[in-house]
C-alpha cells in the first residue's frame, strides 16, 4: 500500500483490458480494482486485482475510469461524481456533448469531484490538434481524415443488419475528411449478399459514404485494432496565406484511447471541482512529474 | 472606438510588422498602437495607427506584445506587468526560461497582471505537441526536426564573425533531432573564404554540427522567411509499443510568431495574475468565441 491516487477501471471490454495495462505502468497512480457487473468472470485477470460488482467493494478510490459503452455513460457518470470520485470517460456522441457535459457540471458540484469528458484521441487530442491549429492560423480550413482502421460505431451498425452473422467496418481515408467504408461481412444462413449489400448501404452510418460489402467466412482472422488520422490545414496566420499544418497518428486503438484516459485521470486530480474536455485543461496537468521539470524538458 | 480589449505592440522587427497584421484581423481585439524606440521612423506604417515610444502614450492597452530581441525581454517585461499591463513574448533561451518566468511571476503579482512567455512555435506551439504526444505515449524518444528554414539565432552569430560581411544560416533538418547548418556569406574585402569558414565552424553555434559556408554575392536575394519543422515520436501507450506519431509545419516564420502572440493575448486576457508558459493554459483559451460553440465544432 502506498499513497499514490487509486484508480478505478470501470467496464473490463478492450479500453478497459487497456486501462489496467496503463495504470500500472504509470509511476504516480495505483490501481484500487477492476468494477465490473460479473464481478465472478476473471477472464484472465492477475488474481492479485481485486474485481468488484461495485466501487464501494475497492476502498477509497480517487478516480474512476469509465470503460463503458458511450451512450452509458450520461447515466453511470454521475452515480461517482456524486459520492465525489472523479470520472474520465470517452465519451464520443459529438452532437450531444455539450448538454451531457452540463449535466455531469450539476453532479461534479455536487459531489466536489472533477469530470473529464472525451477523452480519447477522437474526440479528445485530436480536439486538441484542431484548436492548435485555429490559433496558429485562425482562417482556413482544418480535414479530419480517419484510418485505414476498424471502427466500433459503425461496425455495431453492420451487425444490427438483418441477414449479417457477423462483420465489422473498415474506415478509409479518400482526403478532404471523405472516406469509404470497406464493410467485411460473414452471412446469416440463406441470406443473399446483394440484399444485404443494399441494405448496410441504406443504414444511418454508410448512407452518405462511400460503402463496399465483401463476403468473407471469418471475421476474427481479419481484426487488427491498428487506427490512425491525418489531420491536416492551411490556412491564414495574421494576413499571410498558405500556413500549412499536418498530423498523422498509426496506433493501437484500445491502448492509446485508455493511455490517455490514464493521463486524463491524473489531470482530474489537479482542477477545480466541475465538468471539462481536454481542451479546457492546460497540457501539463496530463503529465506526471515536478512543473519545473516538465518546463525544462518541453518548452 | 469600441470595447474590444485594447493590445500595443512593442518592437516594429519581422515579428511586430507581423504582429500589426495579426491584431488587426482579429475579430475581438484592437490595435492601442505601436511603441518603437524612435517614434519618428513610420517605415510605411498606416498613417492611422499611433507610433509612441511610450505605451503611456496610447491610452488604455490591455496587453503588450513584446516584439523584442530576446534578450531584452527580461528587462523590458517587468515595466507593463507592475503597471497592470499584460505581456505577451517569444523567449526562446530554454535554458533560463524557468528562471525568468520566476522574476516576471513576481512581477505579475504586483500589478495584478499575466505573463505568457514564450508563445511562438518552438518554444510555444511545438512544445504543446511534445506535450501531447508524452500524454499519448509516455515511454519512447521524441526528435524534433527544424527546417529548412533561416535560423535567426545562426544568422546573428555568423554576421559577428570577422571576414564576414553579410551572411544567413539555413537550417536543415537530417532526421533524429540533428541538423546541418548551410551558411551563405557574403566576405569582406581582403577576406578569405577558408579561414572565414574556419572560423564559423568553430563558433559554439555551429561547432557541434555539419557545416557548410558557401560564398555569394547578395544575401537580400536569397532570403526567404519560410520555415517549418517535424516532430515525432514513437512510443508506448500502457504496454503496447510501435505507437507513432507525427506533427509537421512548413510556414513563414514571423507571420506565425506573431499570430501565436495574438492568440496568447487572448489568453492572457482569461488568466488568472501569474506567469505561464502556453503548456500551463487551456487550449480553449487561445480561441475567440463562445466556450460552448467552441467544442460543438472542434471537441
Amino acid at each position: 500500500m502506498n499513497d499514490r491516487p487509486r484508480i478505478a477501471v470501470v467496464g473490463y471490454g478492450n479500453i478497459g483490458r487497456s486501462a489496467v495495462d496503463a495504470v500500472l505502468a504509470a509511476p504516480d497512480l495505483q490501481l484500487a480494482g477492476i468494477v465490473r457487473r460479473d464481478p465472478s468472470r476473471r477472464d484472465g485477470i492477475d488474481p492479485a486485482l481485486p474485481v468488484a460488482g461495485s466501487v464501494d467493494e475497492l476502498g477509497k478510490v480517487d478516480v474512476a475510469l469509465l470503460c463503458l459503452p458511450t451512450r452509458l455513460i450520461p447515466a453511470a457518470a454521475p452515480e461517482y461524481l456524486e459520492r465525489g470520485i472523479h470520472t474520465v470517460d470517452s465519451y464520443d456522441i459529438h452532437g450531444s456533448l455539450v448538454d451531457v457535459k452540463k449535466a455531469l457540471q450539476e453532479s461534479a458540484e455536487k459531489g466536489g469531484s472533477v469530470a473529464i469528458l472525451s477523452a480519447g484521441w477522437d474526440p479528445g487530442t485530436n480536439s486538441m490538434v484542431r484548436a492548435l491549429f485555429e490559433l496558429m492560423a485562425p482562417k482556413g480550413l482544418t480535414y479530419t481524415n480517419y484510418g485505414p482502421g476498424m471502427s466500433m460505431g459503425h461496425s455495431v451498425a453492420v451487425r444490427a443488419v438483418e441477414g449479417v452473422a457477423d462483420g465489422f467496418s473498415v474506415t478509409v481515408p479518400l482526403g478532404q475528411g471523405l472516406h469509404r467504408r470497406m464493410v467485411y461481412v460473414v452471412l446469416e444462413e440463406g441470406a443473399e449478399l446483394d440484399a444485404v449489400a443494399e441494405r448496410i448501404k441504406a443504414d444511418p452510418y454508410f448512407c452518405n459514404d462511400e460503402t463496399h460489402v465483401v463476403q468473407v467466412g471469418d471475421v476474427e482472422q481479419l481484426v487488427d485494432m491498428g487506427h490512425g488520422a491525418v489531420i491536416e490545414r492551411k490556412g491564414v496566420s495574421g494576413v499571410t496565406h498558405n500556413q500549412l499544418f499536418r498530423y498523422e497518428l498509426r496506433i493501437n486503438n484500445p491502448a492509446l484511447t485508455a493511455q490517455i484516459m490514464v493521463s486524463a485521470a491524473r489531470a482530474a486530480l489537479r482542477q477545480a471541482p466541475g465538468a471539462y474536455t481536454m481542451l479546457e485543461i492546460p497540457l501539463i496537468d496530463f503529465l506526471p512529474g515536478s512543473r519545473d521539470e516538465l518546463l525544462r524538458r518541453l518548452v
